[in-house]
C-alpha cells in the first residue's frame, strides 16, 4: 500500500473521457485529496452523470473547453484516435504553466498527434499506466487499480523537468512505480507484453466463434482449459484496442512477424512428431513465469 | 460445494503418477473416505515419499505391478506417452472387473493405446477432468482442484455400463459433473479449447525470450500490459503438453491453422489501417466472454 499524502499536487485536474482509466484516476485522487477540484468532460451526459451520481467528479460538462481551461493538468483518457481533435478543441484554451498529460497506450503517435498545437509556455508530458482490466466504463474504475503498477512517462525532447517532476509525483500520489522511457522504446516494449498478447486473445477468440455453432458452445462450455484465459483479454475495449493497433503498426507487425514464424516453426515440430523441439521451447517458458512472479507482477493466484 | 458422501465407493483405488492431478485425486478421495486403500506408485522414489509424507497414501512402491494387483480402480495420472508401457507392465496383473481410468486429455491415442491390452473381464473407461493449474509435483495437488469442474469421460464402444457409472460416480463425489463424450469429438473441442490456447501462450513467450536480453527483461517487467496471462499457461508441464500435441496431432493442426488464417486477416487489416475489420471482431469477441462467465467456467476474479 502506497502512503496516503493527503496534499493537495494540483489545484484543478481535468479529465477527457471517464471510462475504466479516467473514472480510476478520479477516485483515487479523491481518496488521496491530491486536487481541489476535478472537472470531467466526455462524449456521453450519461457517462457525466454517471460521474456525478460516483461522486468523482467536482464539475462536469459536455464542453471540452469548458472543462480544461483552468486546469493545471489535463489528462485525455480516450481512445488515441480521438486525440487529434480533442487537442485542436482545446489548445488555444489551455491555461499558460499547464501540463497535458495522456494514457494511451502507443506513445509515438500521441506525441505526432498532440505535440504540434500545444501552445508555447504549455507542457506536454504523455504517461501510460501500465494497469487495466477487461471492463469498461465510469462504473468499472478502482482508486486501487495503479497501485504496485508501473507508470511509463515518456516526455519528448527538452521538455520541462519540473513538468516531469510533478506528473512523476502525481502517478506515485496514485500508487504507480514511475518508469522514464523514449517513446520508440516503449513502442516496442507494449508491442510484445500487451499488444500482440491482445491481437492473439482476439484472434483465437474470433477463430473459436466461426466453428459450427454446437461447437463454439462446447468450446465457452469446457472453457476452464485454457481458453478462457484468452476471453478475459478479448473482452478489453474495441475501439481503444482498434486505435491502439492503427497507432503501432510497425512495432506490432514487427512483432507478429516474429511470432508468426515461431508458431510456424512449432507447427512443423508437431507435424513431423518432433517432441524435442517442443519439450525444449516448454521447458525455457517456464523460466520466464518464475521471472514474471519475481518481478512482482503477478500475484500467485491475481 | 459438493456434498461430500463419507461412503466408500470402491475398496481399493491404484494412482499411477503422483503430480498435480493424481495428487489432487488422492486428497480428495481422502477428504470424502471414497475408499479403504489408495495405493500410489511412481517413477520416482522421492514422489513416493512426498505422498507419504504428505498423508495422501496409504501404501506407496516402485513397483507398478504390486500397486494395481488388487485395485478396483487404477487410474493412469502420468503424461500420455507413458501409458503404452504402463499398460504393457500391469495388464496381467489386473485383478477380474478391476476398472482402468487415467486422466490424459487426449483421448483418442489412450485408447488406440490402452485398449488392446485390456484383459478379457477388465474395464477401459478413459476419463479427462477439465481442470489444472500451471503447478506441477505432488505439493501442488489440492482436494478442490476438481470442484464444479467438467470431467469427460470417453468409454469406448460397448463398454461396461456400470463401470461407466461407477467412473462417473466417483468423479461427480471428487466434486465434478460429468459429461459422456465420443473420443474424437472430445479430442476436437479439446484442441480449440485447451491445446491451441496452450501452444499459442508456449510460442509467444517463447518469441518474447528471443529478443534481445535487454528487451526480454522489459518484457517480464511490463508484462502486466496481457502478457504475464501468457506466461502462467506457459509455465504447464512440459512432458505432459509434448504428449498431447504428439497425440493430438490431427485436431491441433486443423485448429492451428484455422487460427492462422485469422491472425494473417487481422495482420493484413493492421496493416493497410483497416480498422472496421479490427472493431468488428473486437467487438464480436466480448460476447464471448459473457458466455463463459454464464457457463460458470470462470469466477469474475479467477
Amino acid at each position: 500500500m502506497p502512503q496516503q499524502k493527503p496534499k493537495i499536487l494540483l489545484e484543478r485536474i481535468a479529465l477527457i473521457g471517464i471510462g475504466l482509466i479516467g473514472s480510476s484516476i478520479a477516485r483515487a485522487v479523491k481518496r488521496g485529496g491530491l486536487t481541489a477540484h476535478i472537472s470531467v468532460t466526455a462524449r456521453s451526459q450519461e457517462s457525466l452523470d454517471k460521474a456525478i451520481e460516483l461522486g468523482i467528479a467536482d464539475s462536469v460538462t459536455l464542453d471540452k473547453v469548458d472543462a480544461v481551461k483552468e486546469a493545471d493538468l489535463v489528462i485525455i483518457c480516450s481512445p488515441i484516435g480521438a486525440y487529434r481533435p480533442i487537442i485542436e478543441t482545446i489548445a488555444p484554451s489551455l491555461k499558460p504553466g499547464a501540463i497535458v498529460s495522456d494514457v494511451g497506450s502507443v506513445k509515438q503517435a500521441v506525441i505526432r498527434d498532440l505535440a504540434p498545437h500545444i501552445p508555447k509556455g504549455v507542457h506536454l508530458v504523455p504517461a501510460h499506466p501500465v494497469a487495466g482490466t477487461e471492463h469498461s466504463g465510469p462504473e468499472a474504475g478502482f482508486a486501487e487499480l495503479f497501485e504496485n503498477r508501473w507508470c511509463i512517462i515518456t516526455p519528448p525532447p527538452d521538455t520541462n523537468e519540473t513538468a516531469i517532476e510533478q506528473v512523476s509525483q502525481f502517478w506515485q500520489a496514485l500508487g504507480a512505480n514511475i518508469e522514464i522511457m523514449e517513446p520508440t522504446h516503449h513502442d516496442l516494449v507494449m508491442a510484445m507484453t500487451s499488444h500482440l498478447p491482445h491481437l492473439i486473445a482476439y484472434t483465437i477468440v474470433g477463430t473459436a466463434t466461426d466453428l459450427e455453432k454446437s461447437l463454439t458452445n462446447e468450446v465457452i462450455k469446457f472453457s476452464a482449459g485454457g481458453f478462457r484465459d484468452f476471453t478475459r483479454i478479448a473482452a478489453s475495449d474495441p475501439t481503444m484496442w482498434r486505435d491502439v493497433f492503427l497507432n503501432n503498426k510497425d512495432a506490432v507487425l514487427e512483432m507478429l512477424q516474429r511470432f508468426s514464424e515461431d508458431i510456424t516453426a512449432l507447427q512443423r515440430a508437431i507435424r513431423w512428431g518432433e517432441g524435442d523441439i517442443l519439450h525444449d521451447l516448454f521447458s525455457r517458458t517456464r523460466d520466464v513465469r518464475r521471472g514474471v512472479i519475481e518481478a512482482k507482477q503477478e500475484k500467485m493466484y491475481d
